[in-house]
């Protein structure tokens, strides 16, 4: 029996009983899966070593977040995660056991959302590559990144740059304090690390979102706050608008940026791994998306407004500075 | 705007015309594509570098071929191609118009078999990765590897081996002739090579199959011939055998062997590759294959059987010999 059918083998033992509309799993040339008719939600996004994640990262946390990373692209369409297929590609020196502990922490967060794993691929490369293939369907009708209006209120959940600063904790040499952090309480650095490590995927807000039809148009953060509000500004045709005084700073990531002599606010705009929720609602409905947030318990934030014009922009006092270059692109410098 | 936001608006204005089903394309969060009810069948199969291919491949032939793997998964199910994703990850140095030739492959090899690029996702790394999920719909019931019966007869597409020989031609130095092999004609060496850089998916083969209930078991030879029965076997409970005597060799592969000092059978045997369908029939079907071989003109040749037991042998003259390890395992050692 070869190596990549012993995998198979052991995925199946290890995946949770019930077929759930699961057809034919891992294991044959392709997976099949019932559905309804209607419109199928689908993205995929990669996580690669050393550029969306440290080399000697856990490879069950990083299953996890290659899940989390998809799941939270599907809570921005207002879609409700069905099933998901996984390549691994990993070099041999890491074991047969990787590819398992990857899979394992990969079903188990699909699981935590109702998406199921349903097939995949290995590989061999010379460093660790992990791709998630993920659809679900509509809540109600798909939250796009153009039906933004001028007027709209522009919202964000959780805490931008708390994952940026967990970013700087884990890189952290095994042992060491970096210098300053050392008073960072540990109760901090474990939700900062988490953060970063162990994003939650907004996806009951946005399936909420979707149902009541509050939300014009919404974007995932991964890249930063200033370059995804410029995402969905461009997308709607108009201008976002940031207020420097509401971006919600958690307390955590105050004190980080303090100890570390970094600006708390640079960090929620410029951060990225946020994988948060950005939308935008009409103002008639601002009140609701508060009540819907309470009721949800998942915290919710109005940081801005759409304008007529283009770009994304810092309103800090009565000066405005553009932050729609002001994260990370994978394709240009690093953040 | 940032080089992942200018990607897609290149890519957009490359694909073709239309929309076909596809109610969001690429460019925001997730896809949107409109599908009917009933089975969904996925698949997900990545090439990386050095692994998979050669590091000065093509671009458009990496795309090209990334799809066709596959597109040939989704014919080994009798399944119908509708939309896929492509992540493409790669060194910064291939520079921007690199993904832009990879996508512009993927979708024109897409489009020969109706699979639209319905979106995908872009990042850095050290080598080059392309990873592409698939999905469609069954055409009837999915063929399984794991309904072949004992007593069934086995099919194999095209000609296995050529793929092989395809990459030892690849692997040429840059105008330097490979020692024996300067009498192999062009002819030859391009058709050789064809089959390794640009597999012919067996979709209207698979469809065919599966729309006439042909076929009870099928599998895409991927690994080799030997390996990929092997797996058939293995999910049907049964034992495959190969008969030496008639395996399909093609002429150019019988002249490369000679040249290159190698064994036609054992390179059609471990070859890999080959992206051709295995498939099994019952024995009262086995008249009506050959009639749709002919119908569609896909090349089909009986080449063995299935009998009580376990494993894949090959069969010359009274003796067998067990082949099920005689390929390439991407986890094992190279070929």
């Amino acid at each position: 029996v070869k190596a990549e059918d012993r995998f198979v083998e052991r995925l199946r033992a290890a995946l949770a009983a019930g077929t759930g509309g699961m057809l034919v799993g891992p294991g044959d040339d392709a997976a099949v899966v019932e559905r309804a008719a209607g419109p199928l939600v689908a993205t995929t996004d990669a996580l690669v070593e050393s550029v969306d994640f440290l080399p000697e990262e856990d490879p069950e946390r990083l299953g996890r977040r290659a899940v989390a990373v998809n799941l939270s692209d599907l809570a921005a369409m207002g879609a409700r995660p069905e099933f998901f297929l996984l390549t691994i590609a990993f070099p041999e020196s890491k074991g047969e056991g990787f590819p398992l502990a990857v899979a394992r922490g990969a079903a188990a967060r699909g699981e935590d959302f109702g998406a199921r794993l349903a097939g995949g691929d290995l590989s061999r490369a010379r460093e660790v590559f992990v791709c998630v293939a993920l659809w679900g369907r509509p809540e109600a009708k798909p939250i796009l990144r153009s039906g933004g209006r001028a007027g709209d209120l522009l919202f964000v959940s959780g805490w931008p740059g708390q994952a940026a600063a967990g970013l700087t904790l884990a890189r952290r040499p095994a042992g060491r304090e970096l210098h300053g952090l050392d008073e960072l309480s540990e109760a901090d650095a474990a939700r900062l690390l988490a953060a970063y490590r162990d994003p939650d995927p907004r996806v009951p807000l946005g399936l909420d979102l979707a149902r009541h039809e509050l939300a014009s148009a919404a974007i995932d953060v991964s890249d930063g706050l200033g370059i995804d509000a410029g995402r969905l500004a461009r997308a709607s045709g108009v201008r976002a608008v940031l207020e420097r005084d509401r971006l919600p700073l958690s307390p955590a990531l105050i004190t980080f940026a303090r100890l570390a002599g970094r600006d708390a606010v640079e960090m929620a705009i410029g951060g990225g791994d946020d994988y948060e929720l950005l939308f935008s609602v009409p103002p008639s409905d601002a009140a609701r998306v508060e009540e819907r947030s309470q009721e949800l318990g998942v915290p919710v934030r109005r940081i801005g407004f759409l304008e007529p014009g283009e770009g994304a922009f810092l309103l800090e006092g009565s000066s405005r500075r553009p932050v729609h270059d002001a994260g990370f692109d994978h394709f240009g410098t690093a953040r």
